[in-house]
C-alpha cells in the first residue's frame, strides 16, 4: 500500500455488500440506511485514531473520498466518521 | 455481540413500536413526533457516556446509523442524542 | 415517574392551552407565536439546570422531543430552551 | 410580575409602534426595517445582562418569544439581541 | 443623542449616497456592491471598539438594524461589521 | 490613501484581468475559477496580517467589500481570504 | 515558482487524469467521486503543514482556488483539504 493518510484520516478498503462479514452481519441496502463496512488499510498519525490496520470497521456511508488503486476501491475517511469496530 | 462502538457512540437494539415498554410508555406514531426507545447493547469508551449496557433509553428518532445483525435491527447513536433513561 | 433525563435535559408535562395558568397568563395561539408552558417532572444532573421539579416554566414551543406515558403528553427539552420560570 | 427569566434572558413589555417614545424616536414600519422598542420588566441572573428593570431598550425585531399576561404583550429575549438603551 | 449602544455595538448616522465624502470617495450603487459609509454617533463599552464618536467609517451594507430619530436615519451595527475608518 | 482598514482587514487595489502580472501569471476567466489578484494599499493592525503595503497578492474572488475612490476600484478583504503572495 | 502561499495553504500542480501516477493509481471519473492528485509546489509557514515540496498528494476535488501560470494549472488549497500522501 502506497497511500499515507494525513492527520485524523484513515484509508479503508470498502467491503462489497455481497461479501460475508465477520459475525454474520448483513448491511441494509435501502436508501434511508447508511452504514457500510470496510477494512482499515492505513492510518494517519493523529492520537484520536483508535483503530489499527486490519480492523474491520463500520463507518458512515456518506463519509469520505473515493480512491481506486489497481481496480480496488478505497475510501479516505476521518476517524470521526468511523462508528464502531467489529470484534 | 461483536460490535464495539467508538468514542461517544453506543449500540442500541431498537424497540419495535408495538412492543410493550417498561412503565406502560406508548411512543407517539405521528410524523411530528420523534422519540424512540431502545436497549443499550454496547458502549464506547468516552467518559461522557452515562448509560450502561442493558439500560432502556429514549433517543432522538432521527439520530444514528442503522445496522442489521442476524435479522435484528441495531442503531449506532452518539450519547448526545440519548435523551433519557427509563428507570 | 420513571423517566430520568440525561445531562442538560428536563422532562416537562405539557400544559394544554385551554388550561388556567398561575397568574392568569394566556398563551398566544397564532402561528407566529411560539412559547408554551409546562410543569417540570424530572431533571438531568447538569449544573446548568436552574429549575426544579414542580416549577411551572415557559419554554420555546419548537424545542424538545415528545413522549407519551399513560395518555399524558410529556416533552424532553434542553435547559437551554427553557426561557423563564413562573413564580 | 410573575415571570422570572432564566440566564441571559430578559422580559420586555413591547411598545406599540403608535406609542410615543422618550426623545421623540419614531420606529420604522417597513418590512426591511427591524428594530423595536420595549421596557425591561424582569431580568435573568447572568452577569452579561447590562440593563435593569425599567430601562427603555431597542432590540432586534425578529428576536425573542412572545408571551401574553392579562392582555399585555411581553417578549422573552436574550440580552445578546438587545441593541441599545434609550437614555 | 439619547441612544446608548450595548457591548460591541455602535450607532451610526447613515450617509446618503448623494452626499460628498471626505477625500472624494464615491460609493458604488450596483446590487453586487455592498459597502456604505456613516458617522459614528455613539459607541458601546466593549474594548474591541477601535473607533470613536465623530469618525467617518465604511461598514458592510447588509449589517445592522435601522432606527429613526426625528427624521434622521441611524443604524446600530456591531464593530465586527465596520470595515475601515476614513482618515 | 485615506482608508484605514480595521483589525484583520486589508485594502486592495484590484488588478484588471487584462493587466500584466509579475511573472507572467494569467488569471482564469471562467465562472468556476475564482482567484483574483491585487496590490495591498493599506493594512489593519492585527498581528495575523503577514502581507505589507505594496505586495502583490492572490485572494479569493468572492471575498471582500467593494469601494471606489476617484474612479479606482478597491476591495476591503480579511487577511483570511488572502491566499498567497506573488514574489 | 513565484507564488508564496499564506498560512495553512499550499500550492499544488494539478495532475491531469490521463497522467500516470506513482504506484498505478487510477482516479475515478464519475460525478460522485471526488478525489484528485497533485504535486506540492510551495507551502505556507503554518506548523500544521505536514507535506513538503515535491510530495504527490491526494486532495478533496472540490477544495481550493485555481490559478494559471504560463499555461500550467495550479491550485491553492488548505492543508486541511489534503487527504493523503502517495509514498
Amino acid at each position: 500500500m502506497k497511500i499515507k493518510p494525513l492527520g485524523k484520516r484513515i484509508l479503508i478498503k470498502v467491503k462489497q455488500s455481497e461479501e460475508k462479514t465477520k459475525g454474520g452481519i448483513i448491511l441494509p441496502q435501502t436508501a434511508q440506511e447508511k452504514t457500510q463496512m470496510g477494512i482499515v488499510e492505513a492510518i494517519g498519525d493523529d492520537e484520536a485514531i483508535k483503530v489499527k490496520v486490519g480492523d474491520e470497521i463500520v463507518y458512515d456511508k456518506y463519509a469520505g473520498s473515493q480512491l481506486k488503486v489497481d481496480e480496488t476501491e478505497y475510501l479516505l475517511v476521518s476517524i470521526d466518521d468511523v462508528l464502531a469496530v467489529v470484534e
